[in-house]
């Protein structure tokens, strides 16, 4: 049985991305609409690729001076060379899927635009297309890649013992490793670049020149627009990509634990705990895209009716084939384990439950991440409410929100954590996580969904299409936005669970490598105290470095804006004819300055902006990244496991925390502007657009911007890579 | 030796209040100025002491219940009803610390305000006065307390044996657990008081109805400066009371585990490992006293060289005091410990450098603050140029500056605790702590002259004084900030040193009346990491309840201020005016509006104001204060002691980096506002009081405001607080 499933898990992958492959064939099929829109669309493309490419650049001197480091050690030690080829594969797979995602994204965006001129329905299903392509590409790729190490490392040390089996992990959680690294450049770097863009665009553009969002004349608008693509769509998409990725791998470090366990032996036999997490991914794949096709909507219908059902149907089929998957390939009632001087029967009920508490923790935690967050709810009403005193009280109000929604979130995690643990032990925490990102596929494409259709009204505004065209777009775009609140419930949960798993992998490995056994990690111990400090502090760090990184970039953009409006003739003179026309409909200008405005359209060199955002982008994700990497490696080899242990400990509850606080206040400040922008009555006056209280929540929504798309999101990443980190080390501390 | 030591402590104490009354009573011979200066300073004592009143009636009701809490859990235990006199009584000299600082600083206010007509140092000697009657109040009642609590239950129970002084300091704690408890309370209320007022003073008053700070039409200014001495004097006493207090606890706790050690009693006999922490606190009132007599300035002198002599002298003396203590009370050479698993050789040296360690820490992270925050430095700069492009960039720039801040510090933290370590075991961290607040005496003095002559400045404003004398209070103001800023390092420092030593209290204090020891607590158990979790989100709560309750409360203040300017006519025709004679000096005025203006002033409510401040102060502290004290007893009795340790674990690295942050970031807003008010010339433009710039530094200031004075230090009590329960209830659980 264990053999054919090692050969069916890699075809799974293969399989999504068939799927991928066809669906962005489709894609590319579809009209580009007016000469305009293609010619924009082509700016967004060019500039993308031409930041990816000089990212890769970047990331390939890290990648091959980490292989050659990780190789050289690996060779003096227990550990094996062979895990610098993992990472590397794994580094490459989590670009290539960034790349999948971005090339199609920049593509279905304009297309988008052009089919919402006919309707909102084809406009939903070109989006949507395009969001799969992300979702499945992501799947198939850590799927076959992960499979695939495993079945030729599998067939080169055997996997006929536990030892085996440790030799073989070690080696593939190299692919995890690759993976984290990769993502977290590209989260820190991806965010630094659309913020940058946005603040830049919006300081100068909207504020200074008075023209609004997306216009042609605004040099930094393509730039805007191309890190929509690379901050929520590549970002994004190695984000999950690690999450998916270092949920599998260490459950597998902790299912081969059992291998060494006398009473599993007596019980059962084989690799099926080892297997399990990977089985369900493959899984997950199939019911994926049975989900996608579900994703249809009439004219007249409703997208978000024909998201929900396509979510939903491939989640019930997803719960069915778990419980029949686990109870064919587990005992149902097994060994005891002491792992930890814990007892503990685990059964294969014990590990479905399990499953199902990472769901419903996701799940709920996206609930109340909508509550504190989402347009109308009672904490983003305070907030309004507060904007009317001023842009103080919105802050105070706002960071009071951030924190506050800590409160249910963690306690659900620790529920969640105490209780898988207590069905199905260390082993239970880890398929918890699994269980939550099972559906990652569909889960990534309607969160993939949301850019792209944003990125269509940004189209839309700057071709200067018919406005009915840009309510379509906006719809579509405000669609996702539950959803998408689901979603980072999902992957807040799953990377405190999945954290919690490589935790519990490095002690496993650490002690299945080394002839004292680590019984803990105590903290009375002072030292495991201090590294525990020292790593809650490393999230305030990082934030901090992400967020001065995005003001030291922004800066930059605004000036190169700057010079553009003074050194460029024909802009200047385009703008002062918006000024000479203020608020009149450009048919309505004099046949002159309708002329002038022709000749400044186009004459605003973007690509000098796009070049500054990926410099600067570039220049400033470096110094975290190697934070991130150095110093869970310096605490191992320097301070000892125990240490290490420390410290991974304090850096997962505090970027849990952080990660929570900053992502949600951000949602909060946005919502609460945008619901201040529809109006909204408090005490008899009026809070609406143009009001000081409007004022007021454009500067709460300007703080959130970086709080919620690159500082809070990063620190997912960060808890995960350094646990990774731990992992790869632990064979040679 | 020990009964002779057990006598002289509590006479250390006395010392103390009698230094204290003796100041007292010279201040209070000082001469009061004008009738009107009398007038406000009355309004501005009344008002503090209905707080004070009001407040202490709540927290009677709080005290008792508790107490009897106490004494019927006890009964039915290990532990002793006698648990619930010593939290009465630690509870009464918290309350009292605070009642005797208060009623000095409102004296000190008005009579340094009449000094300074005459010249600077007249004023310096008074609001000096004034602070160390303060600081000397509250270590005097520190050490008398506990020194005869111990003398009295010691005769009671015995002090023979180890398990004798377990007992005796079982009881002993809940003197701690009293003076935790209410300093919480007064933080937290002081807190809020100070900051809704100031909030509502100032939004109302200077914003809408366009007058000065401490202006007397407005009729929430009395209330602001009550919320100086409520917040900056009666809350800051409580604090540092309870740190003093908690970390003498703590280190006598850690030195009775000795006691049990069979190779103690091999080397060494008696009390002496837990009599030293007394010893060097009743040293440390006198060299206190000492240092006072040294701060003293002529006409023309450097107040701040004066200040800086008076803690040096003490400082150094004290250095030298306990090396000769240490040498004298405990062996050269002396046992192996081997508390947890670690052997340690403990000398009498190493206890001696722990203290060093402890000192040094408190001194680093002083001057790490003040990089941070102070006017002029690099970080504090950034903000005032990022403040050029509006609010939302000064806010991203002061959060950064913030969480890059607690980088540092942390670690300083984190080495001083190993290093205390390894020079004296456990009892060396605790020692530390100990060494950094043996002078809180004169260091409180100091922290407590500040407020004094901030709130002088305002009755110069108030009574319509020549403006050189404002010129001199602003002058002593701003000599205390830069000791204030030390002053924050050591408050910091201290309550990490002392959670993390009340923390080790609590294992030792379990294991001595528990069959089954801990041997240790394990994070890789998920149930102890489930509880990290938890106890790390508490000062996201915790700050998030304290800071919507100073919007709240700021509300119905702002509530009040409008209905009087609406209600009281002669208020209403004072504004007018105003506004007639903007910006002339009163003696310009025609007399008819000079009559108007007369007949308006003092017509302002302002009982009402400093009534509402009140009661929404005290409503709102209650919900996080039974959160403090309710949550690790749930953990202790629920959970059990290794839950109960993952949860201070957990709120002890996270309450550190919460109150670093948000005190760092509101002292840097703080003062980048007071640099552009000072102006600030950037890229060639002249950024000052009036410009963009200065309206986003204030909405950054006002936005730190809440963080710096309520939330930030409130997490320092949390910590600690949450500690003490937990030792309290060690022995129940």
């Amino acid at each position: 049985m264990d053999t054919l499933i090692t050969y069916l898990v890699p075809l799974a992958g293969v399989l999504g991305l068939l799927y991928t492959l066809i669906k962005s064939s489709w894609v590319s099929k579809q009209d580009t609409g007016t000469k305009k829109m293609a010619e924009i669309s082509e700016h967004i493309q060019r500039g993308a690729m031409a930041f990816l490419k000089a990212e890769y650049k970047v990331l390939s001197i890290f990648v091959l001076s980490v292989a050659i480091l990780l190789g050289v050690t690996a060779n003096a030690q227990t550990s094996h060379w062979l895990v610098s080829v993992s990472f590397i594969i794994g580094a490459f797979c989590s670009g290539l899927a960034g790349f999948i995602g971005m090339r199609v994204a920049t593509k279905a965006n304009v297309r988008t635009t052009n089919a919402a001129r006919e309707g909102l329905g084809k406009g939903l299903n070109i989006a949507f297309a395009g969001g799969s392509v992300m979702g499945l590409g992501v799947v198939g790729l850590g799927v076959l890649g992960l499979g695939s190490l495993f079945l030729i490392f599998g067939d080169m040390f055997g996997t006929g013992t536990a030892a085996d089996v440790n030799k073989v992990l070690a080696v593939v959680t190299g692919f995890s490793f690759g993976a984290s690294s990769i993502a977290l450049f590209a989260r820190v770097g991806g965010g630094i670049y659309t913020k940058a863009a946005d603040v830049g665009a919006d300081l100068v553009g909207k504020v200074e020149a008075g023209i609004p969002e997306d216009h042609p004349l605004n040099p930094a608008t393509i730039a805007d627009n191309v890190g929509d693509n690379v901050g929520d769509v590549a970002g994004m998409g190695a984000d999950l990509f690690e999450s998916y990725v270092g949920s599998i791998i260490g459950t597998m470090v902790l299912g081969a634990a059992f291998m060494a366990n006398p009473e599993w032996a007596d019980n059962f036999n084989g690799l099926s705990a080892v297997l399990l997490p990977l089985v369900l991914a493959g899984t997950g794949i199939v019911t994926s895209i049975i989900g996608t096709f579900f994703v249809r909507v009439k004219e007249g219908g409703n997208p978000q009716t024909a998201l929900n059902i396509g979510e939903f149907v491939s989640a019930i089929i997803m719960l069915i084939a778990s419980y029949l998957l686990i109870q064919w390939m587990l005992p149902a009632s097994w060994a005891h384990t002491t792992i930890f001087g814990d007892e503990l029967t685990i059964t294969s009920m014990g590990v479905f439950w399990a499953t199902i508490f990472g769901l419903a923790a996701g799940l709920l935690i996206g609930l109340i991440t909508e509550h504190y967050t989402g347009t109308g709810t009672g904490p983003v009403k305070s907030i309004v409410r507060q904007s009317s005193t001023g842009a103080a009280t919105n802050i105070i109000a706002g960071v009071g929100v951030g924190m506050i929604s800590t409160a249910i979130p963690i306690v659900i995690i620790a529920i969640a954590m105490i209780a898988s643990y207590e069905f199905a032990g260390l082993y239970g925490i880890a398929i918890a996580a699994v269980g939550m990102l099972s559906n990652t596929g569909i889960q990534l494409a309607v969160d993939a969904y949301g850019p792209i259709s944003d990125n269509a009204g940004g189209i839309a505004e700057m071709s200067e299409l018919p406005s009915e065209v840009r309510d379509r777009t906006d719809k579509l775009d405000a669609v996702g936005n539950t959803t998408a609140a689901i979603g980072k419930g999902f992957a807040i949960g799953s990377a405190a669970l999945t954290a919690l798993a490589l935790f519990a992998a490095f002690i496993t490995s650490y002690n299945a490598t080394h002839a004292t056994n680590l019984s803990g990690i105590n903290i009375t111990q002072p030292t495991v105290m201090a590294a525990l400090f020292i790593g809650a502090m490393l999230p305030f760090l990082f934030s901090a470095l992400s967020m001065n990184a995005v003001g030291r970039a922004a800066m930059s953009m605004i000036e190169e804006v700057r010079r553009q409006f003074n050194d460029i003739p024909e802009l200047r003179a385009g703008l002062d004819a918006m000024g000479r026309n203020e608020g009149e409909k450009l048919e309505n200008w004099s046949e002159e300055d309708q002329e002038i405005f022709e000749t400044a359209t186009g004459k605003a060199e973007y690509e000098k902006c796009v070049e500054i955002s990926t410099t600067a982008s570039l220049r400033e994700m470096i110094a975290p990244g190697v934070l991130a990497v150095a110093v869970p490696v310096a605490f191992g080899f320097i301070g000892g496991p125990e240490m290490l242990g420390g410290l991974l400990a304090g850096v997962t509850a505090s970027g849990v925390l952080m990660a929570l606080f900053q992502s949600n206040a951000g949602g909060a400040w946005d919502n609460a502007k945008k619901m201040i922008e529809e109006g909204f009555e408090h005490e008899g006056e009026m809070l609406e657009k143009g009001s000081e209280a409007h004022k007021a929540s454009v500067v709460g929504d300007t703080v959130g911007d970086p709080f919620k798309d690159t500082s809070g999101p990063s620190l997912n990443i960060l808890i995960k890579l350094m646990s990774v980190v731990a992992l790869v080390i632990a064979t040679m501390i």
